[in-house]
């Protein structure tokens, strides 16, 4: 089936011109894929090709095993004393020292806790008091919503003169004053995959005097991060998409180091005091990153993480951001080279060094194309009002899985399956 | 074994006298237990008389099967789909739905998310802007450090004129006036399992115009609860304790029909935002209690609790207050009978219509009794400086089950096992 050429011819060809690609290059390359052992890590639905780790990884095999654990050990036989002696009440800094290793950042910079939105919410507080007498927060208003409700949030408790400057990604900088307090933007676009030069930018922002406030959720365990090489200040992102945490499974904090111990965010709860049990009236924030906590966190679906974590920790980060760029060239030149449909365009960047790890699409009928797909064991997703994403995850997605989801995509727009009057209704959810 | 005593007069002997029970007359009362069956839900370890189901209760056998269906079906196979298919993006709302029948709420009026001291920092916000030019939370300076902290960490961020005035227990009334806005406080004691009478402190606190903000951790699942008929206005809580939901299990929301779609929680996210999914550059505020919800839960934790609160749920109220009374009686009463240790005072009311479901005392090496008393097998907590609590859970501790514990209790003091070196050294949670 090899199609004889090495991998590093096949790699180049790929990224050139991976639109004349067949199944068996694909193959090729899956048999000599580094990271291809990763696969059987995951428990993965038998016929299922699943482009949809960037909203929610699947279960890594030992992820079940720890979740029997807690529950039929250290919940049923442990009781109480598995705080202690299970290390629950330490899994927010055990944890965050492990996710530190993948954001780049130290030990002690990192606590898993909490999800985005209430992150994001201590984070953004955080900023406007590390940097008093500013009063704005600038804003990429098409990130993500839940950061911009947030922001919103914030400046209406908060009241005049704070106010969110919201921009769009490509005229961020150009608000950049010294009146902003703190930017706050992805690193990776949630619909459109793009990257930020989050050492530009951090740069751009440092040089007006103001602080960066990095949203992680779309490029943590798939994209090579370095927060302190970058000089970010503040991070949050969340475990249940390429960190493969499970459904919902909490977010994590990063402050660094130089901005730690300086004020307190502003949900002042137990976890977050120096002395927990010492059952203090008075609140004595805890010194370090340990602050960032509030209360109990959910020690079953923070456990659960663990899993996916330890993969990603596994895997070299380098090789991921590698086969990452690949997948996507090759999804890419696939439509590009094929499809027939001229209002199914491109909304990701062409480049791979500008895109994370997914490709995104616009179709004025996008939410039923997904579904169509979905009917052909292709998962995506939808986002509105018109984009369809694929999450192309290195660690269980094969280059033969990425090849046959393009065909399954190129089927459903040449034979307008999508058209079909069932596709139409709404879920809850999209 | 039996005393050959009917029920009814065991339990007026009990309530009574019971300090001449014997280990027959419990084996008795537990063989024409109504709640007897209940025990069997649980999957208790052998050989322990846990007596922290205030802290954390026991595993209930069905909540190892959800942990299971969870992550083996919905999560492994379901995948995203799971959000609509498994119903996870509607459980706040549906076990909300099923705690506001225990807390004498509406349907629409509980939701089930975060934590509590995230949950108290959104009411205590929702509650000053609720009620408009006044400035003041008064609270029970004593109750859970985390309710305390959250009001400090409150109006630290809105500065003067806003404060918090701490009362004890006892003097709490004291503190209304019309520059009240909300007072704050457990319907039972975390510490002395002591009960407020929450219709006379809602009505003492609306007849100077002040709210109430109820911290229900030690009380659902073991106490009748009426919240709308005490009129009360805002509540919180946790379901890890006697909901027996889990270690950290999210807590749940409460607010009064009359007061919803007044003024928003301060945590803008977009599982609160009126259109999730139309992802809308505004923050629209969900109507109801849903804009409650700041964002993605953790599912794993949420999903597995519904075991417990479904076993509250089918317990009868008030079979369930009238046995943890007579647990409380039994307890307190075989103490005072036989306890030679003048060290050791009760902490906790000994008339039982003024007991939560717990009993306290004080020691000045509470400590080292716990301690002592666990390597016997008989698990209570220790809350700092000095109170030792038993947490009387009537849906798996049996009356012999108590005495038992009385009975350990009684010879590690007697025997003074406490005093051993090893019980000195404090471990991270105590």
């Amino acid at each position: 089936m090899s199609s004889g050429l090495t991998q590093g011819r096949q790699m180049a060809k790929l990224n050139q011109d991976s639109g004349s690609f067949e199944r068996a290059d694909c193959l090729a390359l899956d048999a000599k894929d580094p990271l291809g052992h990763f696969r059987e890590y995951f428990d993965l639905p038998a016929g299922l090709i699943y482009c949809n780790g960037n909203s929610l990884g699947p279960l890594p095999r030992k992820a079940a095993r720890i979740a029997q654990r807690v529950v039929g050990q250290e919940w049923k036989a442990g009781l109480t004393q598995s705080w202690n002696q299970a290390g629950w009440f330490h899994l927010p800094q055990t944890l965050g020292a492990k996710l530190a290793q993948l954001l780049g950042a130290r030990e002690d910079e990192v606590v898993m806790t909490d999800g985005v939105s209430v992150n994001l919410f201590k984070l953004l507080h955080l900023a406007l008091s590390l940097n008093p007498g500013r009063h704005v927060i600038l804003m990429d208003g098409t990130a993500f919503p839940t950061d911009s409700y947030t922001a919103q949030g914030v400046v209406a408790a908060l009241g005049l003169p704070y106010r969110v400057d919201f921009r769009t990604t490509e005229d961020l900088l150009d608000g950049l004053s010294d009146q902003v307090a703190v930017v706050c933007l992805s690193d990776i676009h949630y619909k459109t995959g793009r990257v930020s030069d989050m050492a530009a930018m951090t740069e751009a922002a440092h040089s007006v005097g103001a602080l960066t406030l990095w949203d992680l959720c779309h490029s943590a365990g798939v994209f090579p991060l370095a927060l302190n090489a970058c000089g970010a200040d503040l991070a949050t992102g969340c475990t249940y998409k390429y960190l493969n945490g499970g459904p919902g499974s909490p977010g994590y904090v990063f402050v660094a180091r130089r901005h730690q111990n300086q004020s307190a965010q502003p949900l002042w709860g137990w976890w977050g005091h120096a002395s927990p049990f010492a059952f203090d009236a008075t609140y004595t924030p805890a010194p370090g990153i340990q602050q960032l906590l509030v209360g109990t966190q959910p020690i079953l679906s923070m456990a659960v993480a663990e899993a996916g974590i330890d993969l990603a920790l596994r895997a070299e980060m380098g090789l991921v951001r590698q086969k990452s760029c690949a997948l996507g060239n090759l999804f890419i030149a696939q439509v590009q080279a094929h499809c027939r449909d001229a209002d199914f365009t491109l909304a990701c960047p062409e480049e791979d060094a500008q895109r994370g790890s997914q490709v995104a699409f616009r179709h004025p009928r996008g939410y039923e194309i997904i579904r169509a797909l979905a009917d052909l064991g292709v998962i995506g997703d939808f986002r509105a009002p018109d984009v369809v994403r694929f999450g192309l995850a290195p660690l269980f997605l094969r280059y033969a899985d990425v090849w046959d989801a393009a065909q399954q995509l190129l089927h459903v727009l040449d034979a307008g399956l999508w058209q079909k009057a069932e596709y139409r209704q709404r879920s809850a959810v999209t």
